[in-house]
């Protein structure tokens, strides 16, 4: 099964999105949040990001969302100190919104998707109507 | 100056959206989070809504950002229980990503900008790239 990892600059706003995106999941999903900085305040952390990596780690490959702009260059820095280039390979910064992008990856990835659609349905999350 | 209400079904990811959309925007903007059931379950509340309404209202009117469908079933419940016509008429729920367009809103709002141009710009977020 796919891993998902959620990144945020915001330990709160990843820990929750991880909770709302697993109502949609199969229990056995590999899904983990990476918010804020060490002492809990704003910002991103690539070593933090790293072991996230890691954590939800499958050989089917693993989707990262992320919230703003510098959390895709943490992500990037993150990929660059695992130093393997199958792992690395292996994982995907996904240009979705967090929270909807996250959710429909949860639900794809429980249905057992391969990975290139579940990226395609996280991806047109941003083209998502709410009302 | 423009209020905004985050909604979600996770207590913890509406309060990091809050947190996240803070650091873009001016310190005097009435942004606050409502998410989840009293018992910090899983769920969305119209009282608990309204009481955020209430919250954030001024004159110049509020949005709200919302997660899931059933977010905005709460909050146009929330929108009724306020018994107010001339208020409700005032809030609007913005159809944009929860995450992405309250930070856009939040940033927009803090410069004074008119609230169509604000609700536009957060509804642009949709076609945000991230990569």
């Amino acid at each position: 099964m796919i891993g998902i990892l959620i990144v945020s600059h915001s330990k709160a706003l990843a820990e929750g999105a991880v909770e709302v995106a697993k109502q949609m999941a199969d229990e056995r999903l590999p899904i983990k949040a990476v918010g804020g900085l060490d002492d809990g305040s704003i910002g991103t952390d690539a070593v933090r990001i790293m072991e996230g990596l890691y954590s939800v780690y499958t050989e089917e490959g693993v989707l990262v969302f992320v919230d703003l702009g510098s959390s895709v260059l943490s992500t990037q820095m993150a990929m660059d100190l695992l130093g393997d280039e199958k792992m690395k390979s292996n994982i995907h910064i996904v240009n979705a919104p967090i929270v909807e992008g996250s959710i429909v990856a949860a639900l794809q990835a429980s249905i057992e998707d391969p990975i290139e659609s579940v990226i395609e349905e996280a991806e047109n999350a941003w083209k998502m109507n709410k009302l």
